[in-house]
């Protein structure tokens, strides 16, 4: 793992929240992109070598919605950058880690992703990303 | 802010959690401190530009302990890289942010830290940190 790709943040209303986040930053964010797939909305900005993913969902039964119900607003996932995903997938698996998606999937910004479970990571879920080229 | 400098992860034994830590990034963690006043021992983990910070209650009272009474181990806390604490400080004020501290207080890993009431940030508890020098 190379770096922090992104944390997403469970929002609400992405358009208030889009707000809030510019005064925090003081930039505003560079791209809104719909992942049909997963039903959400997201809003990405960049802080460095890092970025902010604000998800907010499309659809009353996508996971953003069930976390937010539960849980309230707040981080989702921390995603880690990988350079090579398929071999990461395959460390991790052997280490214990369960994965929630046996192969790689398609996600926002362009990357190839997979999901941890969260329950053999201390209650954070966690996310392998990998520039898609 | 210039970057994520750490994300803070509750945990309830950080000897347990740095053998988790240690299999998900393949590297061990570089360092433990004891931050009394916080009422937290620390472990950091480096990945890239960013850290992961373990944070185990060390008091029974401790802001840990309580999170992890009320939503379980998981992640606590962001904390962005900022030049100038202060100035950041004052400019979040003026943007509406409540500050959990009117000064610059002393963190763990030589910083000066401040932290943003999760209320006014879409329940995300923030932390600002500069290199204390």
């Amino acid at each position: 793992m190379r770096k922090i790709e992104h944390i997403g943040i469970a929002v609400k209303s992405i358009e208030e929240s889009n707000v809030l986040f510019e005064k925090l930053f003081g930039r505003a964010h560079y791209k809104i992109e719909e992942v049909d797939s997963e039903g959400v909305n997201t809003s990405f900005f960049q802080i460095g070598p890092n970025k902010i993913e604000l998800l907010e969902a499309t659809k009353e039964d996508s996971p953003i919605a069930k976390f937010i119900e539960k849980k309230g607003e707040g981080i989702h996932h921390i995603a880690y950058d990988v350079e090579d995903i398929r071999a990461e997938m395959k460390r991790l698996k052997e280490e214990g880690f369960t994965l929630l998606n046996e192969e790689p999937k398609r996600g926002a910004d362009n990357k190839l992703v997979c999901f941890l479970h969260p329950k053999t990571t201390n209650g954070v879920l966690i996310e392998l990303c990998q520039d898609a080229g």
